[in-house]
């Protein structure tokens, strides 16, 4: 954020316009006070300065995003660093469980995370539409601190554009991410053995289940919330437990743990076959994707991973995973087998086995 | 980019269906042969992949994005890195000397190189509009190409998301960059002492100008095309020319020279002095803004940088400068004064003295 501090905003708006002593000028000045986001805030003046002062900075303020200069400066050690990068369309805004702000931040943390990498620092670009209540912009500021926060990551620089009514979508997000990777070790599918056992680390199919449920048009009632949280401190209590004999992590999100456990197989060689019977489904996801017509396997989770962990550490995996609360409900969802090499096969509830393919196509669009 | 590199699309469109060997099916399915974006595009799905597979990769490929993981893993050497995000929403998509693509890589690089870090590593993360021709996609790709060759830096990863028609404006690019610092050199404007001479290494005006004679509602022709360039040449000339005595380095882009050079007064607490005859703006941009009613020094720049130096050191900066094609008019436009410390005054052409005030309000909206 280039934006200065400078706490004065001269342009108009149709408010009265009260003296403030501390500008120095000694008529009334049009002071803005809008309800709603305008063009100005996004020109890179003192409208934006406004904005940053009074919003972004009481929310993310720390010592490095406080430099107010062209980029933010990190100090490194020598290693391996993880960098991610996520934009944010979900649509709506809010939604039962959490709303883009904490998605935004959890999203890619949890990326940096799943490459065995401590999320370190964030930045997050804007893109604001001209008539966004402001009232709604603090709540997604509220979370998107409140989830840095959680996760110990510092918020290092920022931008924020304004586009014009119906050219936008209330808000969008991206959000980019830098972690460092803990020294010896590094998880990936190509570490993954036939006799691997795979994990989940939660209740599956609630993130995609809320947002479809929150759409107006639908009008379907549930329980379900998102998911929405950082894996960190999972993953943290996973290396802790086990180090190394943790062979690889994916947090299963746009296509849902079939898609996930597509992506390991072909990435590793190996075949998984997964028991539908183990797969943790909450009894409301059941419910509320029997009337959608969803598979639930095939919905975004944003607060789950999947673990492939070598056989003999799955148990103290099991162990790790459920003594943190995120991870209460973790579950063996199946193994990875020397039979059919990068295909997903599942033995399903009535006893027959089905092949579990890549999520074909659009599915669910904007729901993150 | 998490999407896979599988080229197989097999969501459905009204082409014809040629039936494809690589997919291992037998009988013909229907291959989505796009002209424009669909929702599809940003599902996570087989057309992510493809769009992936077909546009970003031929243009983007590198080992590290092949990596094809969650987060790019990127091996550092103890020392200060630069991180900066900027995302750009700038209309018309194309215009006169580049387009969305040159601009939201040379945007983020600037920022690392006027921190003094050699820019090395970027994320993009894109919001297409439903609809938009992919015609208009690959030249953006292109360009943005064509700009990380030109700077040295690497596209690590990426992300693409796509809304509906009406819920964004073609094409907003996101990108975020990593640099590192030069040892021994950390330029910044708390450096700033009375006595430095203030450089413009080119002339100004040009980008913000251009763009806004883009705009269809407007109908001026002019000549004037934007001056979007990756600055860390000239950065790197500087330094070697001067090493530690270049104080700081900003980029007037939004807000222009103007409000660059109040930035730095401002956070330097010394004065600016600047004269309006030895600051470089081309004839076609002074005619344009005079008929667009605008001062070139509030207008946005896109390669063009300020720098401040010690006084012994200007010679060896101007030359140095001009001894790059981008830098060939560089201009010493004024110097640091200890008058009015945090202001910007200028000696007018007419020879009169006027205050150079910040950017007032919104000027010229998406411009980048």
């Amino acid at each position: 954020m280039s934006a200065t501090l400078d706490p004065v905003a001269g342009a108009g708006s149709g408010a009265p316009a009260p003296t403030i002593a501390s500008t120095g000028l000694t008529c009334p000045v049009p002071v803005a006070t809008h309800a709603h986001v305008v063009l100005g805030h996004g020109s890179g003046g003192k409208l934006s300065a406004r904005l940053f002062a009074e919003r972004f900075w009481p929310r993310f303020g720390n010592p490095i995003l406080g430099q107010q200069a062209d980029a933010a400066l990190l100090e490194v050690a020598a290693g391996t660093l993880a960098m991610s990068t996520d934009t944010f369309v979900v649509r709506p805004l809010e939604f039962p469980g959490g709303n883009i702000g904490d998605l935004a931040v959890n999203g890619t943390v949890n990326d940096l995370a799943m490459m065995g990498a401590e999320p370190r620092w964030l930045t997050c670009g804007f893109v604001l539409e001209e008539g966004l209540p402001l009232e709604v912009l603090d709540r997604v500021l509220e979370a998107m601190a409140a989830a840095a926060r959680a996760t110990g990551v510092t918020i290092v620089a920022g931008d924020t554009k304004v586009v014009e009514r119906g050219k936008g979508d209330g808000i969008f997000i991206n959000t980019t991410g830098i972690g460092m990777r803990r020294a010896g070790w590094a998880p990936a599918p190509d570490r993954i053995r036939p006799g691997d056992v795979v994990i989940a680390s939660g209740p599956i199919g609630r993130h995609g289940t809320a947002i479809l449920a929150a759409r107006d048009d639908l009008g379907l009632v549930t329980t379900v919330t998102s998911d929405t949280a950082a894996l960190w401190p999972l993953v943290d209590a996973l290396h802790g437990a086990c180090g190394d004999a943790v062979r690889a992590l994916r947090d299963p999100t746009r296509g849902g743990v079939a898609s996930t456990t597509n992506e390991l197989a072909k990435s590793s060689g190996v075949g998984f076959r997964l028991d539908e019977a183990s797969v943790p489904v909450p009894p409301d996801v059941t419910a509320a994707c029997e009337m959608l017509g969803l598979d639930p396997m095939y919905v975004a989770n944003e607060g789950v991973l999947v673990a492939v962990v070598a056989p003999e550490a799955a148990a103290a995996a099991l162990a790790a995973l459920r003594s943190h609360p995120l991870g209460a409900q973790a579950a063996r969802i199946g193994a990875a087998i020397a039979d059919h090499p990068g295909m997903v096969t599942m033995r399903t509830h009535v006893g027959g086995t089905r092949v579990v393919d890549m999520l074909p196509g659009d599915q669910l669009p904007r729901i993150c």
